[in-house]
């Protein structure tokens, strides 16, 4: 019955945002269905990657959801880069970043510390992912810092480089956690699996790839009523990159680690969001700094100072929170509380 | 007989800083004579603190002791602020922040650590002590940084929100410390009492508000013949603010926590030193900017960048050496030097 | 036959290197033989080490490796000093600590790595070492920030006061780690010895102090060398001290380390690594300050903005890396494309 009324709701949605967006309905109207519409679809999308994550292990699960969730912003970005608007890609990157790391891991683990006095993932795994955070941090300063006393040239092919070597670290991480040092980074807390398999693994994957593409058809329509919306309430484009396209955008990762948490499963809620943030630090933003540079305008790598100290902020911040590998309710609020101070700044510049 | 004798002197030396005070002595003796006042004042703080700890629990002792402790300075800060002297009271706030973590920690760690070869205290309670740190730390950075670009009311919006929300992350790091979580903080090493109660719990509340009564009485006197002193031995604003009025002010916690790292209840030490930080940080700073802006004139809480450098620099040393849960005396002796370091900048400068 | 062949290199690249030198030779020419010099020299003086480290058991082991190996770098710096050169002498520190914290520690975690899927040392030694190099940095980062609205005289007063605090509490180090809690930072992974002795102690002694010797000698050749060289490849001043000097200067550091990290004493080579940048940093940094005070023209420890971020940065991620007490091969890629960043941006600048 229930399941019936999400699907039925999943659909409608969908087939409202697609009607609105496509006879160019007004701004506001579309970004509402369209809001409705990737809840649902992301709702869809966190029972897929549960199901597929039952047959790949739980760790390749979030490393897959990590995965499709970020497709969608990628694909966004890259029609960004295409039009030169680099600044808000920056923006959009600065905000999955930060989103992903206070605002869903915020939220999951405060909901699922509402529920469990105190939540256990694997503290290596936490250990690992803060190396890899203080990495992209460090990558990301370094331009910034030498930026100032560089020519445009210099930056450009200090950011080409930066972007190759990270590329290469990031492709080296994925040999050491998924082949090399497989077993050492399993979540054992997460191991005793509840058994509500609904589907079976191909219908498992191919619901996943559907709720991947309706994610991304929605997410785009979303950001195409955006620049309409921003100006119809006078907010500044760094508040809209960083904060509104994230939020959006970040849905998926969102509900998915939500889910998780409340079932106990704060490990691999932890991997999708610190995961995904990494992904698009170490992989989605050097992409984008290459692809650039083949389109013939290369992207540097230079983020604001703002930026930069929001990202430093939010990883300096997870990493103290996740490290012991036990997580609760005011941890949680520690998250949340750092984003919204974030949050008004941006607002506020 | 030696109880006798402290006694005499403490009720002697406040009385001969009350005459002084109130006949309008000279200002070097009047300085010398609450010096000698303080301390005793501050003896006593630490016996009855100690008694109350016996009876409420170890942990909430050292929060008692924080809470007394900081009640004088936030009764002096208020009149600061009431006089728009708003300069001097972030100077006293970064003071005493990094008074307690440095100089209070570090020499109850280098006094304990010489009669203890290793003392042990909760390690869950470090970890959450740092991220509360880091919370205070990125709370008080993001406005200074945003600043920059902002107008005067944008900043002072800002601060008050920030305010607010550090007054209710603040309330809830209560809740989560002594009721919901209340167990797991609850420090094991110190637990073995030693059973050499002096008072009864009655007698015990009463002593220790009476001695945080005369502690800040001789506080206020303090500070009053501080401008004389500063202007006779050529000192400057920043230097008195941060270093002078927050070692006087903070001589409570500091010969508390001293006694109670000679009784190996490194503990409640830690606990009272970072306690204390923390409480000034998330607490009585926003309190103060809160209670600015119902007298009409906000106070911002952009700190200055030598400032800002100071806490981050204590808070960054203070979670390496306290995150094991043990700390010795070298770890002490660090914590000094950094201080004697941030010393003698802020009074070159 | 094999340790044969090793000597003779050994001796002959020695002997042709003195003769370059000695006979002018072209500075490309010296500049290979020195190389190839340095590098069998700083094998000899590996081997020697361990024989001593043998006796002496392994911690004071790895301490005699980092003062043998920095005592070169002590002679070089001091000549530089007399000179005035003072900014090639804080690039050359600059490069010495951040090529032992990620290219010495990189290469033996890598190279271990590859080896031994996991390797553990003591974690008690990482977590003090962290918090010295923590020290170190806000003892390089106060006067840099202070600097700027001091005039030169209160610099070089700020500067030789916390030269003389930093002698103080790196000699308080040696007590704390040599004398009153040895048994506790002894690395026990590394305690089951392989009785493969080839020398008597005292020739053990002998040999190192002849290593160290020759290490210095040819060190200081390659050295001289260096400023043609750098003009002839058209290189900056700041790269060739930060990068090139340090490389060759920690040649022997370099070796030893690897060596150990190959025989799974990983413990052995975090103590080098880290032991040397501690040095560096807390000992001959302050120590050339004091020097260069004597010798009447103070040279001040303010480092530039670049050099300050690597250090910091670097001192982050080895921090990171090393506080698990545990390594394997990801973490030396993590530490190598740091440094490899590091390298881009100062050659670049």
């Amino acid at each position: 019955m229930k399941q019936k009324l999400f699907y039925t709701i999943l659909i409608a949605s969908f087939a409202f945002s697609a009607i609105a967006h496509y006879s160019g309905m007004s701004s506001t109207l579309q970004f509402a269905l369209c809001c409705i519409a990737v809840i649902f679809a992301a709702g869809f999308m966190g029972k897929a990657t549960e199901s597929v994550a039952h047959y790949a292990g739980q760790r390749l699960g979030g490393f897959l959801n990590a995965t499709f969730g970020n497709a969608a912003e990628l694909i966004i970005a890259i029609f960004l880069v295409k039009d030169g608007l680099h600044d808000m890609v920056k923006a959009s990157i600065t905000g999955s970043i930060i989103g992903n790391m206070l605002l869903v891991l915020g939220l999951s683990v405060l909901i699922g510390g509402l529920k469990f006095k105190v939540q256990n993932f694997n503290v290596k795994l936490a250990g690992y992912n803060a190396s890899m955070m203080l990495l992209a941090v460090v990558a990301l300063f370094i331009p910034a810092l030498f930026a100032k006393s560089f020519t445009t040239k210099e930056t450009n092919t200090l950011s080409l480089i930066v972007a190759v070597i990270l590329v290469i670290a990031y492709a080296l991480w994925l040999l050491f956690s998924m082949v090399t040092h497989k077993d050492e980074l399993r979540d054992e807390a997460g191991d005793e699996e509840e058994h509500e398999i609904a589907w079976s693994k191909g219908k498992s994957i191919l619901y996943l790839l559907l709720a991947t593409v309706m994610v991304a058809f929605i997410s785009e329509w979303l950001v195409g009523t955006l620049e309409e919306f921003t100006h119809k309430f006078g907010l500044t484009e760094l508040f809209v990159g960083a904060f509104l396209i994230a939020i959006i955008g970040n849905a998926a990762e969102h509900s998915a680690a939500v889910f998780l948490a409340m079932k106990n499963k704060i490990g691999a809620a932890v991997e999708i969001a610190i995961g995904s943030s990494l992904q698009i630090a170490l992989f989605v933003a050097p992409v984008l700094v290459i692809i650039s540079f083949f389109m013939g305008q290369t992207m540097d790598i230079v983020f604001t100072t703002y930026e930069l100290a929001a990202i430093a902020v939010s990883a300096v911040i997870a990493k103290s929170i996740s490290q012991d590998g036990s997580t609760n309710w005011y941890e949680g609020v520690l998250l949340l509380v750092v984003y919204i101070i974030l949050g008004i700044a941006f607002f506020l510049v």
